[in-house]
């Protein structure tokens, strides 16, 4: 890695808790030379716009997140047991990123904005609904599941209600929507165990 | 009304949908200006701040998101059918103010911010919650619901789950997750029916 090189790296890791924090309307070049030690020149330098590095930014932040949310989930154990492994990470892990789940918070800021950062929020809902549709998938394949469960449905299902229970915890500074909520998806998993 | 009160009335009405899509940090003067054909102290002689202006506007665009949400959602009946139809509404009536849900907005745009409108996002997230809650517990003690729901647990999954799958809604432009979301929330009202 070049001096270059590091200094980019150092900037997007910098940057990255104040666009998820604010928004990219919400954060200015001012916090962004004071979170990162820079002027504007020395930011330009590495990044044609703003919008590059906010997209950076974004990338880095959902990383962390996935890492923490999937953290843990070998492909071998029981299909279920995958996907209360996701419910739990999502309960206990907090990413050491301030200001919340960049997925949601990119979704939310972006849907009437920004069309780079929306495509990429978009993509990674994707590919997180792709990865809960394969473990259902696999798991109604391997009889874990019932049949009769629709794998987007359910995927659909954990993400929605798991993210809104985070702004919930978030607006009312309380654990416990997060928590019912959990508690909810995991009762509804074991309905759908095949016994 | 004096012709000031409408001209305050008038410029809530089309403030809020530039701070319903863009956030508080993101909504510009110039747009503020341009929607509501003002110049800058037209609009500051009616309103001490941006951000008086901002929980105005949050207030109107959240009573017309509320009043299409609770829409003939009739105390005499049943309880599971009040829940089915606040589902039913959040799943088919759009408001007329662009940019989806003004409290999910908000409350993912000043978790980190602005605490004037944190408070009322925090507010009305309350008010739905007891709302829902009060539902839940009337229809335990008319014996239509199961005693061993928690009210509060159910109404977290309720709020949450219809929330985020319309952030997805948005965010993928498919009507899919919000309505396979509202028919898990629908299996699992009747799953607490008392029969």
């Amino acid at each position: 890695m070049t001096k270059g090189d590091e200094t980019r790296r150092q900037i997007i890791k910098k940057a990255a808790p104040i666009f998820n924090q604010h928004g990219f309307a919400g954060s200015s070049l001012a916090e962004l030379m004071q979170a990162t030690g820079l002027q504007k020149g020395g930011i330009y330098r590495h990044f044609k716009s703003k919008e590059e590095l906010a997209v950076e930014a974004f990338d880095y932040a959902l990383t962390t997140v996935k890492n923490l949310r999937f953290a843990e989930i070998d492909p071998e154990m029981p299909a279920i047991d995958q996907l209360k492994k996701f419910i739990e990470n999502f309960v206990e892990r907090r990413s050491s990123i301030p200001g919340g789940c960049p997925l949601w918070n990119t979704a939310i800021d972006c849907d009437d904005g920004n069309l780079a950062l929306r495509e990429r929020a978009l993509a990674a809902l994707q590919s997180w609904m792709m990865r809960l549709t394969n473990i259902i998938e696999q798991g109604i394949e391997n009889q874990e599941i019932a049949p009769e469960v629709e794998p987007e449905a359910l995927a659909s299902l954990l993400i929605s209600s798991l993210e809104g229970a985070l702004v919930m915890k978030r607006l009312t500074d309380r654990i416990e929507p997060l928590q019912q909520v959990a508690q909810y998806l995991n009762e509804i998993l074991d309905s759908h165990a095949n016994r």
